[in-house]
């Protein structure tokens, strides 16, 4: 069996790269609703600062159609897609791809103004990390910052797949919530997975207690993000995963959007790129609202909001000076030490009554070292208190019932709304478990046009090219049940786009691929839905070049009017 | 004669810290209404953190007739003054004196919760400077950034001392105004500064040379900063100094107001302070209305504003967002360079008309390296622009015509209104030129009465105690002329009181001494006033403590409403 610590080791002796997942990075660059915070960024790459010397034009033409976005994310090797440049010399090319800019024609003095001008934006709005480089960053909140890694400009994206991935939201957050109540679905679903997977396993025990129980989550809350890629190809909006828990960077995103459209207010003109096409993102302000919301549902105004926080992150509270509603910031280890269950049902922390839950920790592995962060945990899930999210809706955004979901017939099992089915089947990108036998073949075959996903949270694990094939050889050949904890997944090949990235306060010019987030937040009383919303957007960028791979998280978009 | 130089070297020889100045300090922490800006933060001091380990209590009377302040300056030894926990035991003691919070009873614990939101709150809202230990922090904005010092509580300030200061401020800005008029006056005033101090020698060539010009400013722009501190014997608040150029820190101080504001919203029950009693600080807003609104005075729809700037100094423009006027950044070298006069008198900087300087830099002999920057200070002065300021004005805020302004039926000449003339009095310190003979004698027979300021603008070079004697001996040894590039200032004792410091994310228990810096504004075209007010506030701390002088600017107070 080739496991994950085995895969590293080969990435490391082959000189490549680990491939970096989409979901929770390792990097803990948070800005939440209730829970705004510092941050440690990742120790700067040794890539250094190459500009073009030439200068194509400063003005272009934009298209009315799509929305302009710059973003990145992870890929060993961009090797598929194709340059936003080359797009006009190409037969067969879709007229919406001429409209995405060039960026890496704008005039030199431009940029450098542009640079200039987003650096100190960004250390004058707190859109700042705490640099790694500084070892007390991680302790100490307001040392060792540095500005966020940003794109200094929104690319291109098609305003109709935006609107699209807009309206699955509140289909998929009603969608989660069904799955949630089914406890036996969920149980199924995930019993394979139970066996390879020890975190599941431990999840799924506390799901297992609270079913015996017979526990009901009458007030339930969601705060998701849903990734999608668009592939080039196909022109298809696909889902690559849905975030049930401590769905990273609302924060984030609202303040780069803010910058975007500061600096197309000011620069807009020369660019040729109108601020107003940035559509609005609210994610923040909507996530305080839901919570505030969630936390009036609660009813009872001497308790509090609880954020679970990590030991290296720093969060302040914003849902008290917005709202009104007090917030204590806990580890799991503090919960389990000051935690304390009322034959009511009622959470006291420190003696405090506890109205809503709000993870920012606990969605990995790495987030339990004990059996105290267990002992949490399961106490939390047995109270009164509103869970964001609960032990259902953490295993209902797994990978593997996203797979289960995507089998024939099974979203019918949850929803009846015939449309709302067919949006969502739009989105399903190819979704398989291991033991489908022919697609196994079919991967062996050619390995390049899938992604192996193992079925824990958090990102950073997945299998690209060659090794999917490697990967799969060995598991054949071991026969255990390891292959349990993967699926595999349709490979998506998106768009490759000129974009400038910002890093460590250099600039660069790169190629990009990029992910778009949408949150939403969803709140209901028993049957009463409160909120079931779209709420905001993160655009999320990464490069590869110089055998160098960084992920960059920014999130703007310029949306073009029709 | 001992120079500046033999005097730091006898401070490090005696292991003495060579006493700070009030003015503008080396450290280039601005936060300006056109440039808002990052920073160069001083070396972190090898203070430690001493917490006392016993609260007296977390809730303190407080006292209705004054307001709040926390802030430090800075005094090579606190000999004079009390501490504010002393006093209810002293007899003569003004009753107003037991209203000051004695900070450091506070709970431990709520201090800890403060802390840690001062810190994220400063992350988030740009309250960060460039850490000097992180090289690239003085030439890259954006990166090595850490919090900006900060008194983590406003202390108490007198209210009716307060409302004196903002009284002042018009008046004060109608005096230079006149002062600036009377070419004679100043060039008379500092001839004998004039040949012993080479920068304010080539600031009078400047001068003398719009004389011969026959030049006129019709549009004069003021952005001063008056200083004062309150005495503690005699209940009088003083003037330290008045700032013409490039008074720094009204961002810093709006900042701190909110941040105060922030931490009262929260905790002033527990402390027992309303975030009510802090005035409001509208430096930032009315120093960029000012900029914008001699912008529209000038008539040139297609002029900027210039920001003259530092070579070390990051700066961003915030005019242009609010009020929709232009700015460019230029170092004085660059003005050089890319500098025109037209034959009407417009200045072109890099092909754009200017309608208005503001500067950031040009205060100090160090900005000006070369003949290069004094080209460009002339070349400008020429030119129509408005000036913030005019070299009129620069000269007028020296402390040698403060000094001259305090002698007998001086003011008179410049001021019809008793009732102004009387205010203005008032808040006078002792001031005296080094010719005086028998304030000579009795400055070296009690110098810790006297300070000795040299008239540079600048700050950072003040003598204190001991040196005051020792210098004017030593001058009086050499008999040359040197005496006249100092004048000798009544030393003025504030009220030592408990605060607490945070410094590179480390909170500090400490006394301090304060002194209220009070922002004010004033455009006239000709004979219309279009504005003479008072913007805002900053308040700047002192604290002295293991032998250790440092210094904090941080701008809050709360005012204890009647």
């Amino acid at each position: 069996m080739v496991t994950r610590k085995a895969y590293i080791s080969y990435c490391n002796a082959t000189k490549k790269r680990v491939p970096m997942g989409v979901g929770h990075s390792s990097v803990s660059l948070s800005l939440d609703p209730i829970s705004i915070a510092a941050f440690t960024a990742k120790p700067k790459p040794k890539t250094s600062c190459f500009f073009n010397t030439h200068c194509k034009k400063s003005v272009f033409p934009t298209k009315k159609n799509s929305l302009f976005v710059g973003f990145s994310l992870k890929f060993e090797s961009l090797k598929c897609g194709k340059v936003a440049g080359e797009m006009d010399t190409e037969k067969g090319i879709d007229v919406a791809n001429k409209s995405i800019l060039d960026f890496h024609g704008i005039d030199e003095r431009l940029i450098r103004k542009m640079e200039f001008d987003a650096l100190v934006w960004s250390s004058l709005h707190g859109l700042v990390v705490g640099d790694r480089n500084f070892q007390r960053s991680g302790q100490v909140p307001g040392v060792g910052m540095v500005h966020a890694p940003i794109a200094l400009l929104p690319m291109s994206f098609p305003k109709s797949h935006w609107k699209q991935a807009c309206e699955l939201a509140p289909i998929f957050n009603e969608l989660i919530d069904r799955v949630s109540l089914d406890g036996k679905f969920l149980q199924d679903s995930l019993s394979r997975t139970k066996k390879v997977d020890a975190f599941t396993s431990r999840l799924l025990d506390i799901h297992s207690k609270m079913l015996e129980m017979n526990k009901k989550e009458e007030i339930r809350l969601a705060l998701h993000r849903a990734d999608y890629m668009l592939d080039e190809k196909t022109k298809l909006l696909l889902q690559i995963e849905l975030n049930t828990i401590s769905s990273s960077f609302p924060g984030l995103g609202c303040l780069v959007t803010e910058l975007h459209r500061t600096l197309l207010n000011e620069y807009g003109e020369d660019l040729g790129l109108d601020s107003k096409r940035i559509p609005s993102n609210t994610a923040v302000g909507q996530f305080s609202e839901a919570l505030a919301k969630a936390w009036t549902e609660y009813n009872n105004p001497r308790a509090v909001a609880l954020v679970v926080v990590q030991t290296e992150e720093r969060n302040i509270k914003m849902l008290h000076n917005t709202h009104n509603v007090r917030t204590v910031r806990k580890t799991l280890a503090e919960i389990d030490r000051e935690g304390q269950l009322l034959p009511d049902g009622t959470l006291l922390v420190d003696g405090q009554a506890i109205a809503v839950i709000y993870f920012r920790a606990g969605y990995a592995p790495t987030d339990y070292p004990s059996e105290s962060e267990w002992r949490a945990r399961l106490l939390m899930e047995q109270s009164s208190a509103i869970k964001c999210p609960s032990i259902s809706y953490h295993l209902a955004g797994s990978k593997k019932i996203q797979q289960e979901l995507a089998k024939p017939n099974m979203l019918e099992r949850f929803l009846e709304n015939k449309e709302d089915i067919v949006k969502l089947r739009k989105c399903f990108a190819g979704l398989w478990s291991l033991d489908d036998l022919d697609i196994i073949r079919k991967a062996i075959d050619k390995p390049e046009l899938f992604v192996m996903k193992p079925q824990r949270e958090g990102g950073g694990n997945n299998i690209y090219g060659n090794d999917v094939k490697e990967t799969l050889l060995q598991l054949q050949k071991e026969g255990s049940e390891e292959d349990a904890a993967y699926i595999l997944m349709q490979r998506i090949f998106p768009t490759v786009s000129p974009t400038i990235l910002m890093r460590d306060g250099i600039c660069h010019k790169e190629h990009a691929i990029s992910e778009l987030g949408i949150y939403s937040a969803y709140l209901r009383n028993n049957e009463k839905v409160i909120m079931n919303d779209q709420c905001g957007y993160l655009m999320r960028t990464k490069i590869a070049s110089s055998n160098e791979v960084w992920e960059i998280n920014q999130g703007s978009s310029t949306l073009q009017t029709t």
